[in-house]
Parts: C-alpha cells; sequence; structure tokens
C-alpha cells in the first residue's frame, strides 16, 4: 500500500577522495573524485521508511547539482506519494518540463541529474512499499519524443512477452546472478606494475571480462593492451574505452591500430552528442570485429532513440543516475528490445553498481530474456560506504534481497565525507592549504 | 593591447517578472520570468575596464547557473588576460573539459550556460581592448568533434573569401542595418485583442517579418494565424514557433494544417536533441513550402553539426548564451556557411539582441556575404535595462559602435532586479506570501 505525504527533502554533497589513488582515471578524467548528490524523502506516514536517492558526479560540481535538487524540490514537498506514483509519468513530466527551469537542460545536465536523484529517492521508497505491474511500470514512462519508434502499446507487448518463462529467469538469478565485467584493473592512472597485480588477482578471482582505459597515447595504449591480452590469453573477452576522447576519423585510425588486441568493443569514441559520428564509427569498425558501445553521457531518452535508429552502437550502456531514473531507464530498455540491442549498462562511480543491478536484471527477467553479449560493468571500490552493498559471486552481480533501490548509504560514512564540512574534507583540504 | 590579470570575478542573479505580462509565454514555457546570470570582470590594468557577461535563463534554476559560474571561476581568477586570449581555444577547452565537472555537462546545461556567461564576459573585456583578424579568430575555436566536417584550414579559407566585398558590406550595415523579425506581436499568452493591436503597431512601424508562437491548441492557432495573415497579408513573411511541443508525426501533422497560412518556417517542431526527427520533419514539411528552424535549444557545435550533416534544418537559429560565447557560435556559423544554410539567430530573453547582433553582423560582413533567407529575431523589451542597448531601424538592427558585446547591465537595474533580495522581489515575493 502506497502511503504518506512527502514532509521532508535534503540534499548532501558527498565526496570521496579517490584521486589521490589515480582511481577512476581516464583520457578524459585525470583526477576524479568520486561523489554523490545524496538526497532523502520522509514521509508521515509514521513508518519509520524513507526514499534515498543519489546521483553520481565526479567531485567539482556537486555542489551545483546540489543546488538543482533544491531547484526541484517544491515540485515533490508536501505531495502525497500516492498522487506522485498514481501518475508518475505526469509527475516525471512536471519535474523535467518545469516551464522555467527547463530552460537550463532541458533534460539535460545538473538538473537532470538532480531529476534522477530525486526520483530514485522516491522510486525506492515507493519500492519499499509495494510491487508493480507491467501497465504500472508504463505508467510511469514519459512517451513524448519517442512515439516514432515505441509507442506505450508497442511497450506493453514486449512487456506482455517478457512474462513468458519469466519464473525459470528470476531462478536462474537467484542462483547464478547476472554476468558482470570488472573495469577496476586498467584506470589509465595505473602504473603496468599496478595493472599487472590486479590483472593476476582478478583472474584469480574467476573474472573473465575485463576494460581498459585508452585514448591518451597511442604507444601507451599498445603496451598496455598487449600486456592485459597476454595476461588474460586469448579466450577472455576485453574492452577498450576512450571516454570521449578522439574526433571521428581519429577514433578509426587509432581503433584500427588496436584492432589485434581483438576488443569486443570500443566504448565512448567520442563525444556523447554525435550520433552520427558513432553511426560512422561502428560502420568502419564492425568489419573489423569491434563493436561501438556508448551511454554513460548519453543526457536522455531522444539521444538513445536516434543512436539506436542509425545503428550507432552495437551496446548500449544505460546509466541508473544520467537518465531520469527508472522511468526513463525504462523507456530505453523497451526500445533495445525493439531494435535487438544488447544493453551493458555502466556502474562503478558512487552506487552505480547498487542502482542499475536492479534495472539490469528487470531487463533479463522481463524485458530482454537473453543474456547473449549482455554483461553489467562491475569496479570494486566504494561498496562499503553502502548499507546493502552490492553481492559478487563468481564474477556475477547477486540479485539484492532486500526492498528498494539499495540507495541508502551509511549515516557515518555520509558525515565524513561531507563536502566540504566532513573529516575527510577538512583534513585534506587543510592539508592542501599548508 | 591586451592586458591586466583577472583579480575579481562577481556573478548576480537578475530575474525580470516579465510573467505577470504574459510576456515571453509559449506552449512549453507558460509562466517565464526573464532572467539572467550576470558575471562581472574586473582585472588589475588600472585602466577602469570592466568585462559583462550574461546568459539567459527563464527565473528558477538561474541560482543553479550562477552557482556553476561560481564553480568554474577558479579557471578565471588571478589569470593574465594576455595568457586567456593567447590561447583561447586552449582556455575554451580548460573550462569544457574540466576533468571533475565537465560531468554534469559536458558542453551542455547549467555549466555549459555558466562558461557562456564568463566567456561573454571575457570577449566583451577583449573587445574593448583591441581588434582581430581571422587567425586570431580562428585560435578561438576548439574544433574537437567537429573535424569530420570542417577542418582549420577550410575554416581559414572561409574567413579569406569573407574578406571579398567586406568593406561595401560594412558600409550597407552602417547604412541599412541588419534585417530583423518580430516576435513580440504573438506570445501564446496575449488575447486576440492585445494580438491584434501590436500587430496593427508593428506594421505601422514598418515590420514586414512576424512570427508567431503556436503548439498548445490547433483550433487556437488556426484562428490565431488567419488572424495575423489576415492582418499583414499576402507578401509579408510569417513564421510559427511550437517551442518543442510535439512528437515527430504530430508535428508534420499539425503543421500541414497550418500550411494554409504560408509560414516560411516551424520553429522547434520537436525535442531540440531529435536531430533525425528534425530531417524527418524538414522532408514531409519541404514539399509544402514550410522549412524547419531550430538552435535556441541546440547545446553545442556537435548538434548543429549533425542538424546540417542530415539536411534537418533550412534555418539555423545559434544563441549568443546557450553555446559556449562567440568561440563556439564562430564555429557555427563557419559549419553554416559550408552547408550554405542560412544562419538566422534566436534573440529576446534578457540582453540576447544586444550580443547577437554582433554575431550576425559579422557573419554578413565576413562568412555568409548573403541577406538572403536572413533575418536576426526581435523581441522589444528588457533594452532599457541595458546602457548600451540596440538600435533599431526600419525593422533592422543598427550596427553598435561602442567597444566590447553590449553586455552591460545599468548599476541601479541590476540591484533592483537581484533575486530575491532587490526592491522588485522583495515586494513582489511578499505580495505571493500574503
Amino acid at each position: 500500500m502506497v502511503r504518506g505525504r512527502i514532509c521532508g527533502l535534503s540534499v548532501r554533497d558527498v565526496r570521496f577522495p579517490t584521486s589521490l589513488g589515480g582511481h577512476g582515471s581516464d583520457a578524459m578524467h585525470t583526477d576524479p573524485n568520486y561523489s554523490a548528490a545524496y538526497v532523502i524523502l520522509e514521509t508521515d506516514a509514521g513508518d519509520g521508511l524513507k526514499g534515498y536517492g543519489i546521483t553520481f558526479t565526479l567531485g567539482r560540481g556537486t555542489e551545483v547539482v546540489v543546488c538543482a535538487v533544491n531547484a526541484l524540490a517544491h515540485h515533490v514537498l508536501s505531495k502525497d506519494l500516492r498522487d506522485i506514483v498514481g501518475d508518475f509519468r505526469g509527475f516525471y513530466r512536471q519535474l523535467t518540463s518545469d516551464g522555467q527551469l527547463r530552460w537550463i537542460g532541458p533534460e539535460k545536465g545538473a538538473v537532470h541529474l538532480a531529476t534522477a536523484a530525486v526520483l530514485n529517492a522516491v522510486w525506492d521508497l515507493w519500492a519499499k512499499q509495494e510491487g508493480k505491474d507491467p501497465r504500472t511500470l508504463l505508467s510511469c514512462i514519459d512517451f513524448r519524443y519517442i512515439t516514432d519508434v515505441l509507442t506505450e502499446e508497442e511497450a506493453f507487448e514486449i512487456l506482455q512477452k517478457g512474462q513468458v518463462g519469466k519464473k525459470e529467469r528470476e531462478e536462474q538469478m537467484l542462483m547464478h546472478g547476472y554476468p558482470a565485467y570488472t573495469t577496476s584493473c586498467a584506470w589509465l592512472g595505473y602504473s603496468d606494475d599496478t595493472l599487472k597485480q590486479l590483472c593476476t588477482e582478478a583472474l584469480k578471482d574467476g573474472w573473465t571480462r575485463f576494460k581498459v582505459k585508452v585514448g591518451a597515447d597511442l604507444q601507451d595504449d599498445i603496451r598496455r593492451c598487449r600486456l592485459i591480452r597476454d595476461m588474460i590469453g586469448p579466450e577472455k573477452i576485453l574492452m577498450m574505452d576512450a571516454n570521449q576522447r578522439w574526433d571521428v576519423p581519429e577514433a578509426v585510425e587509432w581503433m584500427s591500430k588496436l584492432a589485434e588486441f581483438k576488443p569486443l568493443w570500443i566504448e565512448e569514441p567520442t563525444s556523447p552528442d554525435d550520433i552520427l559520428g558513432h553511426a560512422t564509427i561502428s560502420k568502419a569498425l564492425v568489419p573489423l570485429g569491434i563493436g561501438v558501445a556508448t551511454g554513460e553521457q548519453c543526457h536522455n531518452r531522444v539521444i538513445f532513440k536516434q543512436l539506436l535508429q542509425v545503428k550507432a552502437l552495437q551496446f548500449l550502456q544505460i546509466d541508473s543516475c544520467r537518465l531520469g531514473s527508472v522511468n526513463e531507464n525504462l523507456s530505453v530498455l523497451l526500445m533495445a528490445k525493439k531494435f535487438e540491442i544488447p544493453v551493458c549498462p555502466h556502474a562503478g562511480g558512487v552506487g552505480l553498481c547498487e542502482l542499475v543491478q536492479h534495472l539490469i536484471i528487470f531487463d533479463f527477467i522481463s524485458v530482454s530474456a537473453s543474456l547473449k553479449n549482455r554483461m553489467c560493468e562491475y569496479v570494486d571500490h566504494l561498496h562499503e560506504h553502502f548499507r546493502y552493498p552490492v553481492i559478487i559471486k563468481k564474477a556475477s552481480y547477486m540479485p539484492p534481497k532486500d526492498a528498494g533501490y539499495s540507495t541508502e548509504m551509511k549515516t557515518d560514512s555520509v558525515q565524513k565525507h561531507q563536502y566540504p564540512d566532513g573529516d575527510v574534507w577538512k583534513k585534506l583540504l587543510a592539508a592542501q592549504g599548508n
């Protein structure tokens, strides 16, 4: 039973100084401090349940997203949760189409990240209260701007078909989990020695799919890719990630030189806005056995729609915190199914693994019904700050069993890492001041 | 001579309560309060010159852009202006590719609007100090992500060709100005009586090109368009603007029903992110004599590149405050020239006319060398708050004669309209509280 009026919304700027160890570094983001704008919703229901929502950021700029969350707060406060989820499509549109605020988006940038954080909290709260059927899920999707490729009726048919064999797939997930790949071994800022050591450990832990960051220097890339391919052998899967470093012709040229290392995909070869550019790159690289993957910085369903329309990608990477929460991610999962493109979510960051596991396991059970060419990113850090961290067994995500969206952080972690006044930052900033 | 170290950056949230009169209302923005994040740069040069920069907003959310400007400030403060403009491309990239901050863009949303405000201030300051030649201009452009359609050498050739006949075009501008059209007569929130009255006045003032807002209700649109077409007669030019209200099939259907009123273009028929959608709409409407125009919410050069690549528009509408200042606008003017698509800038808002007149007159004198199918939007409000307001004569923009980017607002206007503590807002907010 849905219950309660939203009587409190708080948002905090939580940052982890990951740049100190080179974790998360790539060709475009050399010193990220993995961070989050962290939203907590409270209700007057008296049941003690809260809704926790995050969106992921890289450090500087988190305060801008926090500011954007506060700009959205008036749409949420004093609302009855029943009214919100009873017309979730309408509520989604209220947030994304606020007649003044949409100018600073629309549906992109800081305000869309803030929308994700707020709605992730709503989903967390709602999920703790009750289950959802296909019609309810569809009623959460804003089909504006995508009806030319997916209507509500088509979406319903996909979900109806997804009911067949659902029980077996649920059991399969409970038994074996959802296959994952690791990005933790080969950040661009790691030395070759660190890379070797981490690779050895990952192989020992049963990992069979590895991603390496590339794009800053070709000779470095060749050396690092050779090193990893030699370590993992010819059978295991290798992916590459350029984090938008290249122009279109450059991407094709560069990847032609890395083709010998047999990457399954090249991720983010160029601007996330360049739909036609990705199509050109795909066309050139698919004959070399290399697919194109993108999505972690694709800002909304309209961009994904077009990437699918022009066959610009072979692997689609949703992000639980950049798209407008479950609502918009559902629309992308359904479009991907229609175009028969496998979804391989972006994860890592702060809490992205915790959130996206729900989406991708749902995708397998109720939408795609397939594991072919599918896997979910995994990065082995910052999980200790979450109250319900992901569980990885034999390189697979085991389905979460607690109600909610796994978004709650530990109170102590939040306090210590709050920027700039948590203990961790007070010390670091004082040290920088010296 | 370029001189001075940036020793101060301040930013203010300035809002005008335009929603009270229905000014600026359209199918998606029913109650805009035209606003600006207003940046002032000071140097230690001792010459009294300051750089003023704005970006336009619609009210709520301005505080988010202000926050984003502050997040960029450390890139600007203590920099020598010579170093900034001496490697303006590098400086542009420093702002747009900050390894942490770019996550909340990249090059879109609040952080890109903030980039525009900051860089507009740099251009204002620089323009007060010295002139620029073609090579200098090119050195300001970040060609990243657009080299597949425009290289620096091609851009140089375009500017070289633009030297031919330049003197004559300058004289033509000084004599006759740049042709404008008016949007002031037909906001969606105006009654038919207001519309008639404003149209009568505009005709009397010599206006020959008119834009009407459409998209909320078809029968209303038919009535309003008929009314305007009857008033202005068959020869004068009428444009329509849907402000992103429609899905792709809906846009085609709706406009087919308004074709009888002979619009030159339909502006923003659908999502500003939907490149392929605009192409589909163009293909359907061009045979009916209706072009597609878009751009005021196209967030960067990568989107414009693709709109040009797939012939998605017949009129390209740059925005002086959404793209990354003059730097990014230059790249779009040059691409438009290469594809032979006329640029008809978006203006109005707060200060957009003041800024964009510089860009479009430059486009005519040095890039396009043509007025065919070209005109610049004009909206008749809020100019009184600027120290160097635009001058309109016979429905044309007369070239600005003061040095700088015409971005400076009157101190008194800023103080009164600062949100939420300026006098205007203190009164309004107190009244709302009662």
